[in-house]
């Protein structure tokens, strides 16, 4: 008992199906809706905690915050990701992590978490370095392809393999997130595209980079 | 005086420093300070009146709401904005730009109400326009160094100018605002060497790109 207990202090950490996860599953679900529909500044835990129909003194006792409960969503975000690509070339699987990240962004459900996760590190630091965590487990899971086209040779040595996969987000997000343009698949793949070539041309070095070509 | 009353109805229209300018300079200002301390959530035309010491009804009447303070700072901003560079190469240009844009960004002053405002547009509908206005106009000015670039056979022909520029904002932007990493000259550098190595690949055109290289 003294170790059940303890389990259930973090969130997650029970098997999936167990009380633990249903109730942060549940917590979880009623924060990307609230977020969605009024954003960071409106979270607000007891509302949490009714639309979730779960106590709020669990939901207080686990998650703390407003920043706790984006937290976590970012947490179980990152844990519900797909895994990399493995499409057998760079191109492939780089064309592969565009389409991913286009089709999240646009996607009718994700794209306004985003959206909001993104404004709430805006204003509020813990939410920050959630998101940083966030994306930095993203980029580190998907380098992996940039690290396999390394070894086969497609793109030079001394190529950052995590500064591939940056390229490959930049212009999706920079559209979705500040220039606030539309985004279509013929961006994905020119995103793809564009780094591709980048990295061939020894422009994605971790070191300040010559003049390409 | 009809005319004279017409152009004060329009913020800005009249010659810098005369009064309309002057008020609007000073409004201007608080809002800034006001999104920076604070963010858009907090914005207060009554407190933004007193901070400018500006009567509430100049205020109300020539911005309406906290949404018209934003979108006035994002209209004044593109006009403060610098010329884009000519340098005589296309390299040295997109240089200057991602150079302007670190600047930018990581500047004491201006990065906070850049995360300020990607803040708002996140959270209001017509912060969003009025971003997207404010990028399409910076976009459009810079693109002048790619039409150079291709007038002087420096990229292919059919390579979009904006999308050359775009391709230059959109790495150091992902780091500021979406992976909430940090910004430092070597990455200015490697925006715009991956830029012009993917536009010169011919990954930068318009149409959905055919495999670079």
């Amino acid at each position: 008992m003294e170790l059940e207990s303890r389990l259930n202090a973090v969130p997650g950490t029970v098997r999936p199906g167990g009380r633990t996860a249903k109730v942060r599953a549940a917590v979880l679900e009623a924060t990307r809706n609230a977020l969605v529909d009024d954003g960071f500044h409106a979270l607000n835990l007891d509302r949490i905690a009714a639309a979730a129909d779960v106590g709020k003194t669990t939901v207080y006792r686990r998650w703390g915050s407003a920043t706790g409960l984006v937290a976590d969503l970012l947490r179980d975000m990152a844990e519900q990701s797909l895994p990399a690509a493995d499409t057998g070339s760079l191109e492939g699987d780089l064309r592969a992590n565009a389409r991913l990240v286009l089709d999240t962004l646009t996607d009718p459900r994700m794209g306004p978490v985003f959206a909001a996760v993104i404004a709430a590190a805006a204003c509020d630091e813990e939410c920050a370095e959630a998101l940083r965590g966030f994306y930095a487990t993203r980029l580190e899971t998907w380098a992996a392809v940039a690290e396999r086209g390394l070894a086969r040779g497609e793109i030079p040595a001394g190529t950052d393999p995590v500064e591939v996969l940056r390229a490959v987000s930049a212009p999706l997000y920079y559209r979705f997130a500040v220039s606030r343009e539309p985004l279509s698949p013929p961006d994905a793949d020119r995103a793809a595209a564009a780094a591709l070539a980048a990295a061939r041309a020894g422009a994605l070095r971790s070191q300040a980079p010559d003049a390409a070509g």
